[in-house]
């Protein structure tokens, strides 16, 4: 049951109306645009439609408007099949087939590098040598495998929009001349048609703005879909993603774009964009007209207004995170220094931890140490190491007594 | 007294001796590179020469190596000029000057865009204009008040090479042009003597691996030097400079840098590096001879080594963020729905927060809602907001009790 | 009967000598160069063959060394296509497919301007689009129409080198994804391969020096084989295509090409080269070993050897023409001025006939005007304009009596 | 006396009424264009001035319109630069710091090869660098040497306008900076002012349409001042620059300018352009309002017009030439051949000669050959040394006598 389902029966949940206001505050600003019309079934499109959707790692999904209009998922099919081929071939034979450099250049450049290689797989070239890339016997069962691979980030099998594939595939010369140019340098790795038709059918595939937010909380969450549950992709997969995303996603706008929004993003043609705030979130927004580089006008003025409103920069943090040192006490009569810690650690965490346990260390005269781990939730491997060097260290020279029932530092040889 | 001297009493620390594996495991591998010999004064440094040193946003450095040899900072100058312009003019009138794009290009291109600005400030072009934009009445003030600055993020009142600056100067004739073109175009805020004077006198100022540490835990830590507790630039300016060192700070590597390193960061001619985990850790690393693409070999491997270490990518996280709602209690008797929030909250906590909360509301019947954020250690503004809203409708029904000793709600009008 | 024919039952002629004294010059010479081997049908060709030869506008060929060898035309085709193509459709609609400006690139570089156009026709991706803008109803038909056409320049029929084009044909994607891109731009007048096939038939029609020699003895004679006497083009279609050759000839090296040579010329990879001296000669050299830019090494520097020894540089020039006006007599007895004008009269000449008569008629007291264009061997259309109103203008003031066996002046209305 | 004043008293000569109806005609299109405003100087010129001027290598000039409204020279003045600086210090030094290639962009582009050099001496940045080669102990004695060179030209000592050239100075910064470039790429040959004072100078020289059309037609008449009779530079100078200049002097748009005028030439933001037809004419054509190329509308259209109707196309020659061999006649009483040639003999003719006397040998019984050159009148050398050797030949088997009042052949050992 939807989280907004759940709060008609309290209350208007306070996510939604956030959501519905910024809508409503983009709707009200004069942004211009224009909706695609390189093919007709594109322009065709209800220019008004404008929907955002937001689904956090928990998987709990917020939409406000037209969030289940549906429309072609275009472009924003690149980071997920790129996703999915890394997931069959590794980063390593990738990177010998197609770079992962911003090109400084539009969507649609001829961009090859000394290499032979398109510069990174979120252009036209590079996202058709991508799709090649996907092991098939056929430019059918390549297809296949995409549309199943995307329908796992998308938790529903997706369907096609045929006669939009039609379309694509008829005026689809430039990016049957991007694939034979890689042909030509040798990196393509099937047939012009065995790329070019799957990479014209994934680009067909329909989807509304849940289905984008999905998609992205997938990436937040690791490679998990968080509503399903079912593994897309692996951890690193989705980082080697989100950094792509985050260098190339947006064209020749990157920096203004890691300015203002700070959310790795993709925009497809049909006016869909998915963001995503790792760890977080994955958003979805919708809104055809289109601005000069080719980016829905309302989606990315809805995506700068909510990483501004919910503070989803990736760069913003607070000041002063929380003790994560939960207490240090020293009972003179014993002779005892207890430091108990709780929380999720990463590496910040850790040195906090060590530092404080230190600082205590050199203040008191003890002969035990009691290092009380019950209250943390989590730690990285790393953090597991150090804490657990720290204790090894102390043993030497004094009694030690880890509590520790998560087995985080005792799991560790 | 720094963390590794007390380490000395009571037992190595375990974080330095991490560092110190890093080290010793890069200084085990044949990296190759070429030291810097365009002007003689950087071809006399010691090649073998390698230190490390990170600085946490707690202020604790960690050192290992030749983390105190001294050398030119170069091109790392150039984020920090830009933050402390930033500070002085502000974003949008920046950008009359300058862009924030990456110009795939190298350091020394002539990249200038249709409006007449370099790229961005992190290329020497850009970087030449955005020293003319510090306000002042002569070159020689120029200078003082960019050293001013930089004194401010390294914690120390920085000191020139004045070899080094006389060498740049003699033989800085291609910057001198790029000035004059920026002269040409109207971006240049001074003359071209007096951008290009500071700007080799900024880039031969005397750092050693710990000041850049502490200078990158600066932009980590919010703007906050987090030694000395003076605030450097503000919040907004150290999140707009990381933002555009992640798009622009590795030249024409972006990509590649973003998946394997995943830390924003800047490297000089003179050997050194500078990496910033946002609300982490500040990172500084030295050794002389460069590869292929102008930066430091060593340092290259060791950020890569770091990042996949310690976890420091910007796009790792945890799977499973700890629990924020520590408890839902609901007491049949007095029809009391009890819910006990702790921990640091940010957008994606909220969210579960909401959730968890109407999930209970909806199971069951019950008159009185206890609200207990008092584990709570901090909260944006924007999660404070989304809480008040929910406890203000609740109001609309129930008998809502807020327990918030740190008025994260009740603050809110 | 061919000049050196002749000349072996008279003397050795001292033209072929001095051929034969260059190809012995050059020889000597350590140029290096390397045989092409993309196909390997290209490198088993013999590395030391060396021909040249030379056809005067008269229709006789001089020839020496390996003159009879025979060798794939490859690149040499494009200026005679492109001949052909603007014979049929004209140079206005040609304008409308592919530019005729040096693309400051590379011979297969990716090189389309704003409106979608191949840079010139000399480069591959013009090349071919001017092949597809030869017309036909198929693919065969368009190579049996440039091979008849070519074969009318050489003066006899052209056969194909079908392992060649077997190879290039099964290698040739990079020429196929340019008259893909060309498809998407709109300017590609056929299908893919109804272009790419008859462009790589055409690159492999089998030529020897003394073809090519013939070949650009017809645009130096103004489309007419000098041997034959059949017309291949008309006058305005060879100067069009000696035009583009001498801007766009030679890639990215016209200017010192220009400089040094001073001869429209082309290139191709098989080592041939042929250049012409506009109303003098046509040359071919051949040779395979390539230079770094992809010319033939040999070949280059014969050319630049001939230019520089027979005097061939376009602007070569004799410091002070002979003089065209014969005599000017005045007799007094009779008031008669007598101009007595020969030889070939272009503008230039024209000015000096016009200046010297008025000169004349300035000095003496005259009523009768004899102007004998006898010894006139012919005239500019201009020419003869001038000279009929120079003649109707004096009438005038007095009597004038035109001598012209020819018709220049009287056939003017 | 000028060929106009002779013709007053006569008729009106047909060659100045020629140029007046081209005049007319193209005055009476609608070709937009704009002056050049970007200093107040050269926005402040009457925009309906027209003037055309054509000196032929005899010296005489023809002019119609405003062809004495003097104008600045700006741009026009780079080849005559040029010209003045190949003559100091030959083209190999020359390369050493400038190309000679087309670098396919706009005439301010900052185009600088791998090798630190700009692309050629007709951009602004191989101008300037060609203007710091003119050897001078100072930049007054630079501008000295280069006014008294372009006074040569011109044939009259040639003045600064001095408020435009305060002007250029005051906003020359881009020229500036590229002057600075060019220093530190190692090419520039003096101080950035030693370059650029002069070249804002040279710029802002004085003439008028006569001026130019005499310049023109010096480095058509092979570097001789064709009405002083002063030569400026060699004739392989005046070669090289009119090479240069049909390569690269209309910048981006040398193929569409070869084809439609086929006249080396250079235009001016002034107004002005030079055409040159070697061996003929120069000519110039003012008209303030300029094209997107920022080249004169009104002299582009002129130098079309007069290319079209006056047969001044660099390739456009006659079909046939007239005969050289003047006689041929065989006297078998004496078993004499003789064979009598007339005119100016290059390399074309001189084929003609020799394959002529070949045939003729071959059909004919003889024992004296008489070789009659009385009517040559003029050879190259290598026709000379082509003749010699075929009597020479003759010598073995026949009875030779050489009738060469003019030395042609007998002077040669």
């Amino acid at each position: 049951m939807s989280a907004d389902r759940l709060g008609a029966r309290f209350l208007q949940d306070p996510l939604t109306r956030a959501f519905s206001t910024v809508l409503a505050d983009v709707r009200s600003l004069d942004l211009g645009g224009q909706v695609a019309d390189y093919i007709p079934e594109l322009a065709n499109v209800d220019a008004d439609a404008f929907g955002i959707a937001a689904t956090s790692i928990a998987g709990h999904t917020y939409a406000t408007g037209d969030s289940a209009t549906t429309f072609t998922i275009q472009s924003i099919s690149k980071p997920f099949v790129f996703a999915l081929v890394l997931a069959e071939i590794g980063f390593d034979r990738f990177l010998e087939h197609v770079g992962v450099e911003p090109s400084g250049e539009a969507f649609n450049a001829i961009s090859f590098d000394d290499a032979g290689r398109p510069a990174n797989p979120l252009i036209n070239a590079g996202a058709i040598v991508t799709t090649s890339l996907m092991p098939a016997t056929s430019a059918d069962e390549r297809f296949a495998r995409i549309r199943d691979g995307l329908s796992v980030f998308a938790g529903r099998t997706l369907a096609i929009d045929q006669r939009v594939y039609d379309s694509e595939s008829r005026t689809g010369n430039r990016n049957r001349a991007l694939a034979t140019l890689a042909l030509s340098t040798g990196v393509l790795a099937s047939s012009v048609d065995g790329a070019a038709e799957p990479y014209f059918q994934q680009c067909s595939l329909l989807i509304d703005t849940a289905d984008l937010a999905l998609m992205g909380a997938t990436l937040a969450n690791n490679g998990v879909n968080p509503r399903t549950g079912v593994r897309a992709v692996s951890a690193e997969v989705a980082r080697h993603v989100l950094s792509v995303m985050s260098a190339c996603g947006m064209y020749d706008r990157s920096g203004d774009w890691m300015v203002r929004v700070g959310m790795p993003a993709k925009s497809g043609v049909g006016g869909g964009i998915v963001a995503v705030a790792p760890g977080e979130y994955g958003i979805g927004v919708f809104s055809p007209p289109l601005d000069a580089f080719g980016n829905s006008s309302r989606g990315v003025e809805t995506l700068r207004t909510l990483a501004a409103r919910f503070g989803l920069h990736l760069f913003r943090h607070a000041d002063q995170p929380g003790s994560l040192v939960q207490a240090i006490e020293f009972d003179p009569e014993t002779a005892t220094l207890s430091v108990r810690v709780r929380g999720a650690l990463d590496f910040v965490d850790a040195e906090r931890v060590v530092h404080e346990t230190l600082a205590a260390a050199t203040a008191h005269e003890f002969t035990t140490l009691v290092f009380d781990l019950s209250g943390v939730t989590e730690a990285t491997p790393f953090v597991a190491r150090v804490l657990h060097d720290l204790l090894e260290q102390a043993r030497s020279a004094y009694t030690v007594t880890a509590v520790d029932p998560g087995g985080i530092v005792t799991g560790i040889r």
